[in-house]
C-alpha cells in the first residue's frame, strides 16, 4: 500500500473497530438481558440499546465512511488480500445500513426487548393473544425494513440476505426440496424398525449441581476456554461476545440429560468457533464469522457429529458413570449411545432428533414467508403452527408454550434466520467429513479423548480466515465441492441404520 | 411554559435521558467488569468503555445542548421547578466537560480498565511496584483534567467538585480540623477503658450459604426491592445502576460476619437511596442523587446508625440465632451489639469502626492532595502510607495488599472522592437525628422490626426530590439547620459512653 492508502486505511480500521466495540457492548447488554437482569430493568434496558442501536446505524450511515471505502475501493490493487475482505464486508454493510432509515432500527431495536418480555409472560402462561399485538408491530417493522432493502423476488429475501449473505428463498427451497423426501425416508424407516432405544436410562433424575461439574468438563475437555469465557443460564440458550470473551449459556432440565448437555455442547460449538477467530483482526470482518449457518455448522458438528457418536461415548461414558454412578449403574455405553440418538419426532426444535430437526426448520420457514407476504396473518398463528405440527411431525402441542411459543427468535424479530439452522446441518456433514479424510486416525483419537486435532483443523481452515471466502465458497474450498446436502444424508443412513437394525 | 419553550424543554429532555441511557449502560459494563467478566474479556471492555465515554462527552458538550440550555435560562421564568433543577444541573455538567478535550476524558476511561486490572493483580502478589506506573499515568490524566477545569486554590479542588458539587477544600479542611482531636479523645477514652467486648464471637465460623440467605432476609427487611435489583459478589463492593435496576455487590468473609454483614447493608442503604429516586424523573438530574456524600449519608445510616444500634439487634438477634445458631448459642444480644461496636484502630477503612473511621479519610486527603500538587510521589506512596497508618492509627499495614493497594479507587482515578465518605458520616448522623424527630416511637419501631416509617420518611424528604437543592440546602431543608459534625460527635459519645463504660 502507499502511504496515503494506508493511513486512510488504518483509519478506516480505528473507525469500524470502534463500532465494533459499541456492537459488542450491545451484545453484553442483551446477554445481561437475558440472564441477570432483574425484571424492574427492562424499560431502561430498552433505551439503552434503542440508544446504541442508534449509535452505531449512525457510525455505519456515516458519509464519511461511505467516502473511505469509495477510495479504498478506487485504491483496490495496492490492498493486501485482508484489506480486499474488511472493505468488501463493510461495503455490504454500509450498503445495507445506508437503505434503513435511522428511526427505524431504532423502532425495532426498542419493540425488541418489549416483545421479549411480553413473550417470556406469554409463554409462562401459554397465552398466545398476550404475545400476538406486539408480534404483529414487529412484523410489520420487518416487513418495512425488507422494503427498504429491496428483494427480486419476495420480501423474505431481503432479510434472509441479512443473516446468510448472498442466499436466497429460491435456493433454500431447492435444498428443501431435496432433503425432505430423503429424511421421511430415513424416518419412516426407524418409525418401522423393531428396534427400539432403552429411552427412560436419560430420562432418570440428574441432579443439577452434577450436570454442571459434568457439563464444564466435557466442554473444557472439547477445548472451550474458561479464561476468555464463561457459561450461566438464560431460558433460551444463546451464545454471545467473541474473542476474549465468550458468554455460553444453558437451561437445566434434571429430567433429560440430554436437553441439557447437547445443548451446552452445541453452545461450546458456537463458542469454540468464536475463541477460534483471529486475534489480530479483531474488531474488523477479517476476525470475524462468515454467516449464521458457517456458525451453525460448526455448533451443530460439535453436539451431532461429535458429541452424539459412539467413539466419544466410548471416552466419556465412564466420566459420565463418576458423576452419576446410580444412574448409569444398569446401562452400558451402546445403550447409552443408542438412547441419546433416539429419534422420535417431538414439539420443540432445540430438543429434536438428527432425523427430524429439519422437519421443524421447514415449518419455520414456509410460516415464516408467508407471514412476511400477508399470506396469513399474526391472529392465525397457533391454528397454523398446529396443523403444519400435525402434517409434518404428526404430533400436536398441547399448549402454545411448547408450540408457537416455543423459542425467542420471532419477539426479536428473527425472521429469515431458520434456514441457517438447516445450512448449519449441512455444511456440518460436508465439513466434518473433509475433517476424517484431512485429520489421521480420526475416530482413534475421538475415542481417546483427543479433541485437539480436530479443534486445530476447524481453527486453521475455517475460524482464522474469518470472513477471508463467503459462505458456500468457504465450503467449497475445504471439502473441495460445492454445498452438497448428500453428505448430511450418508452420515443419517450411516449412523441409523445400525442403530435401528436396517440395511 | 409557552409552547415554544415546552417545546424546547421536551426536546432537550429527550436528549439529556438519551445520553443519561448510554451512561447507565457504561454502569453495566463496569458492573459486569467486577463481577461476571472472564479475564480475557478486559481489553475489549476496555475499548468498549472509552468509545462510550467518547460517545457522552460528545453529547454532553454539543454546541447544540449548549444552545438548547442558553434558550431555557433565557426563559427561566417560565419554567417550573423541575425543570429549573433540570436546567441548573445540566448547565454545571456542560459547562465542566466542555471544559475537558474529548481525548483526554477517553484515555482516562482507557486507563481505568488497565489500572484496574494491574491493581487487581499487584493486591494479589502485595507488589505496589507492579501499579505504580499506571497509577502514575493516572495521576498525570487527572492533573490535566483538574488544569483544564481551572480552581481557585489548588488542582485538587477541581475533582472534588465532581463529586461533591460546591465543597471545597478548604471547607474540608475547616471540618476536619474540628473533628479531630473530639474523635481522638473518644478512641482514647475507649482505648483506655476497662470493658471490652467479646470479639471472638464475631469471628467465628459463619459459612457464606448461611450468611447469604441471612444478608437477603436483612436487606429485603430493610425494603431494598429485588425484583428491581440483584445481589453479586466483587472483590471491592460498590453499588451500580439505579431506578429498576439497583446492582448491589458484597464480599464474603466466613470468618468475620460483620465484614460481610455490614458491608451488604452499607451498600442496601445505596441501593435504597437508588430505589427510592422519582421514576417520573428518571434519566434527567430532578430524577438523580444530590451528590456522593448525601449518597453516602444513606449507606451509613442504615450501616451504622440503624444496623450497629441496639434496638435492630433486639429485633434481628433471633433471626441471626435461627441462621447461625451453633455460633450464637452462648451469645446474649447485649454482646453481640457490643462485638458489633468493637472500636480498634484497623487497617481497612471499609471494616473500620464508625470512631476510626474518619481517621481513614484524612490520610487519603493528605495523600490525595500532595499526590496532586507532586509534592509526594507515587512511588513513595507505600512508605508515606505506612507512616501516616502509624502516626493517626497507631498500627502498621504488614504488606502493601493491606495498605496502600487495600482499594479500588486510585486504579479508577477516584481522586477528590474520600472527604464524601466523611460528608457522609456527618449528614447521616443530622438527618438521623432529624429522622428520630420526626418519626414517632421511632426506636420502639426499629425495635419491631418496622423500618418502613423510617424509609417512607426518606423518600420523601430526601430521595424523591432528586436533585432539587444542592447537598448542603438539603440538609438544611430537612435538619432545619446548616452541616454541623456535632451530631455526629453526639451520636458517637451517646452510644460509646455506655459501651465502654464511661460518664
Amino acid at each position: 500500500m502507499q502511504d496515503e492508502t494506508r493511513e486512510r486505511y488504518e483509519e478506516f480500521l480505528t473507525a469500524i473497530r470502534e463500532t465494533h466495540a459499541i456492537q459488542s457492548a450491545q451484545g453484553i447488554l442483551s446477554w445481561d438481558m437475558h440472564t441477570k437482569m432483574p425484571p424492574g430493568g427492562a424499560g431502561l434496558r430498552g433505551t439503552q440499546l434503542a440508544a446504541l442501536t442508534g449509535i452505531v446505524h449512525d457510525r455505519i450511515t456515516d458519509d464519511r465512511l461511505h467516502d473511505q471505502l469509495r477510495q479504498l475501493e478506487e485504491a483496490r490493487d495496492e490492498l493486501d488480500v485482508d484489506a480486499r475482505v474488511n472493505v468488501r464486508e463493510m461495503r455490504r454493510a454500509v450498503d445495507r445500513a445506508r437503505k434503513v432509515p435511522r428511526e427505524l432500527q431504532q423502532q425495532i431495536s426498542r419493540t425488541q426487548s418489549e416483545a421479549q418480555q411480553a413473550w417470556v409472560a406469554a409463554k409462562q402462561k401459554a397465552d398466545f393473544a398476550q404475545f400476538a399485538p406486539v408480534l404483529e408491530k414487529m412484523m410489520e417493522l420487518r416487513r418495512r425494513e425488507a422494503d427498504a432493502i429491496g428483494y427480486e423476488t419476495i420480501p423474505y429475501d431481503a432479510l434472509l440476505d441479512g443473516y446468510e449473505p448472498y442466499m436466497t428463498s429460491a435456493e433454500i427451497e431447492r435444498i428443501f426440496a431435496g432433503l425432505r423426501p430423503r429424511l421421511v425416508e430415513i424416518a419412516e424407516r426407524i418409525r418401522d424398525a423393531e428396534v427400539s432405544p432403552r429411552r427412560e436410562i436419560v430420562r432418570r433424575h440428574f441432579p443439577r449441581p452434577q450436570q454442571e461439574q459434568f457439563g464444564l468438563w466435557v466442554i473444557r475437555r472439547l477445548g472451550f476456554d474458561l479464561s476468555r469465557g464463561r457459561v450461566d443460564t438464560a431460558p433460551h440458550p444463546f451464545t454471545s461476545g467473541g474473542h476474549g470473551d465468550t458468554r455460553l449459556t444453558l437451561r437445566y432440565d434434571e429430567s433429560y440429560l440430554p436437553g441439557t448437555l447437547f445443548g451446552l455442547i452445541h453452545e461450546a460449538g458456537h463458542g469454540l468457533y468464536d475463541q477460534g477467530l483471529d486475534p489480530a483482526h479483531h474488531g474488523t470482518p477479517r476476525g470475524e464469522s462468515v454467516s449464521l449457518g458457517i456458525h451453525e455448522s460448526q455448533s451443530r458438528m460439535w453436539e451431532n457429529l461429535v458429541g452424539r457418536s459412539l467413539p466419544f461415548w466410548k471416552f466419556a461414558f465412564p466420566f459420565l458413570q463418576a458423576f452419576f454412578p446410580e444412574q448409569t449403574a444398569d446401562v452400558t455405553v451402546e445403550e447409552w449411545y443408542a438412547a441419546v440418538n433416539d429419534v422420535r419426532p417431538s414439539l420443540i426444535r432445540v430438543e429434536a432428533d438428527e432425523v427430524t430437526y429439519n422437519l421443524h426448520i421447514i415449518l419455520r420457514f414456509e410460516i415464516e414467508k408467508a407471514l412476511l407476504d400477508r399470506t396469513i396473518e399474526v391472529a392465525d398463528l397457533p391454528g397454523i403452527w398446529n396443523e403444519k405440527m400435525r402434517a409434518y411431525l404428526g404430533i400436536t402441542p398441547e399448549s402454545d408454550a411448547v408450540g408457537v411459543l416455543q423459542d425467542v427468535h420471532w419477539s426479536m424479530g428473527l425472521v429469515g434466520y431458520f434456514p441457517t439452522y438447516a445450512l448449519g446441518n449441512l455444511y456440518a456433514a460436508q465439513l466434518f467429513a473433509a475433517a476424517q479424510k484431512g485429520i489421521p486416525d480420526f475416530w482413534a483419537r475421538i475415542e481417546g479423548g483427543e479433541f485437539q486435532p480436530l479443534l486445530a483443523w476447524l481453527q486453521e481452515k475455517i475460524h482464522r480466515p474469518g470472513m477471508t471466502d463467503r459462505a458456500t465458497e468457504l465450503v467449497e474450498r475445504v471439502s473441495g465441492e460445492a454445498p452438497n446436502p448428500d453428505y448430511l444424508i450418508d452420515h443419517l443412513r450411516g449412523k441409523f441404520a445400525p442403530l435401528y437394525g436396517w440395511a
